[in-house]
């Protein structure tokens, strides 16, 4: 790539001025972005990298692209309860194409200016297409939520319809019998392509969760960060997982499949107090967002699922499934 | 990738408990990494990424990869005057080779821990081989070193001796004739492949230098970004120019070319009022680190190359040369 190609890239990521957050006392284009976090607050950062057929398909819109190369970063901060401040693009493009582009950047920069986040420096490269992206956030010192916080009596909670992804992930891959119908199908798309990253319910959760993490492997996969991150174990109550109205149709199989082993949802999911149930609950009304209690922690480590509570341990067949991601 | 084999490359930056600088709040491993500045401090924060084939050659030592993957970055640091705080690494590999993580992950620690720069956070992905690095620095508020400062009539400096890196390269490419000594060799390589990022440079201009700059693009044309931003023009002075011992047996043309024009340096270009002098001498001297004083700042845009000051201007046969750069 020659150095005009850089300038050309470069200026579908610049901002007119007065136009989008200002985040930065030094803004990209100098050696260093320079922030200054509010008194009081600590900085929280995170880094992801998407690599074109491994975590994305060629035939996804770049606008959609864009926009998820932020959010599952943004995700990332909600699940440590931080504000976010401004974001690094590192991207690697084989070729200059000014369509693809204006697209990634629209998505891109339409999310991160719903998130008053700002770019504040980035670096592009020639080569096979990848997208990485760090975060910046801020959370009151001390008060970052953190997988490690569990404790035992504790609720389990997730946000929104875990799920969905996965259902569009294999729709796409034609595992499907019967398929979806096209409504469904663009619902389950749009959480795959699209997520929406719950930073205000993070913030929300602040002094309420006593552990977080996003829901990026699969609720089960994510719960045993937390659950291995606190020394704690859970038991989960399979009739308590929410449904989403584009699984509802699915076979009870293919439901808890999706919901307990698919990821890629950047669903929140949580710990809290009993104490805290009523404000959580709260919290959800206000932020329009369902919480679903799902399940409980437990001093003995391992998990146990159950119809409901009271009944019989399940087989849990997602013992070994983590390995069946791509 | 499986799962498996991501925690079998997170085991090769995972320090000892003791070992390695401790700066995070939160470290690797949770959502976010959670840093706190310092009271009074403004965060800086760079991001580049490394590409094989584009930035190294798949025959460069992977601990020397490693060390450069930081060096870049933590040179983006010292140009804006900061103190390195810590990095997050993401790493796309193509496979999982134990020799190739050992390597590269003891040439990126030891540069962590001679700056005290700790690995806060991380991702690692399957894909081409990519390695991108953002850094997180500290610098008193107000005093980053920016590239738009520089004044009409500041001295312009330039840290060691630029040039041994495009030497190397040229010699790779088997564009020297008659070709290097072994020494020599040697010593331009380790110019390219081991850099040896300014931070301390950096953090004893702040307050002296109006302008800085890391040479990563070649001398001229990171010079053309400090006029640019600075909305001034410069005087450079052929015969000031420190030559590499590497460099001393070259004709005029290769040195003139590999020092004005090579890139890959991460030297330490930068302005200063005379009135800093002799502060700029002594700390150079402090540190043992040349710093030559090349030209001057001028109010009329563009730069002239003279052979002395007081000469007539000599013909600038680099002004189209950043096309060559592959």
């Amino acid at each position: 790539m020659s150095l005009g190609e850089f300038d050309l890239i470069a200026r579908y990521f610049q901002r007119p001025a007065g136009q989008g957050p200002r985040r930065a006392v030094v803004g990209n284009g100098d050696d260093c972005a320079v922030l200054a976090p509010a008194p009081g607050m600590q900085l929280a950062v995170s880094t992801d990298t998407m690599v074109e057929g491994r975590h994305f398909l060629s035939t996804v819109p770049p606008e959609r692209l864009g926009h998820k190369a932020l959010a599952v970063n943004l995700s990332d901060l909600a699940a440590a309860g931080a504000q976010p401040l401004g974001f690094l693009l590192a991207l690697t493009l084989p070729r200059v194409d000014e369509a693809w582009l204006a697209g990634f950047a629209r998505g891109l920069l339409a999310l991160a200016d719903e998130h008053d986040c700002e770019l504040v420096g980035g670096d592009t490269t020639a080569g096979p297409l990848a997208i990485g992206v760090t975060v910046l956030g801020e959370v009151p010192s001390g008060r970052a939520l953190l997988r490690s916080g569990a404790a035992v009596g504790d609720d389990i909670w997730v946000s929104g319809h875990p799920g969905e992804a996965r259902l569009a992930l294999e729709a796409f891959r034609g595992t499907l019998v019967p398929g979806l119908s096209a409504a469904d199908f663009e619902t389950a798309r749009l959480a795959l392509e699209r997520p929406d990253p719950r930073v205000a319910l993070g913030v929300g959760l602040r002094g309420l969760a006593s552990a977080a993490i996003d829901v990026s492997d699969g609720l089960l996969g994510d719960l045993g960060h937390i659950l291995a991150h606190s020394g704690v174990g859970a038991d989960l109550f399979l009739s308590t997982l929410p449904i989403a109205p584009c699984l509802a149709a699915r076979s009870r199989t293919e439901q808890l499949d999706c919901i307990l082993a698919g990821g890629d949802d950047y669903e929140l999911l949580f710990t809290a107090s009993a104490a805290h149930r009523e404000a959580v609950v709260q919290l959800g009304a206000q932020l329009g967002l369902p919480l679903s209690r799902i399940g409980r922690v437990r001093g003995q480590p391992g998990r146990s699922l159950f119809e409901s509570e009271g009944m019989a341990p399940l087989a849990d067949r997602w013992a070994s499934f983590d390995h069946f991601k791509a």
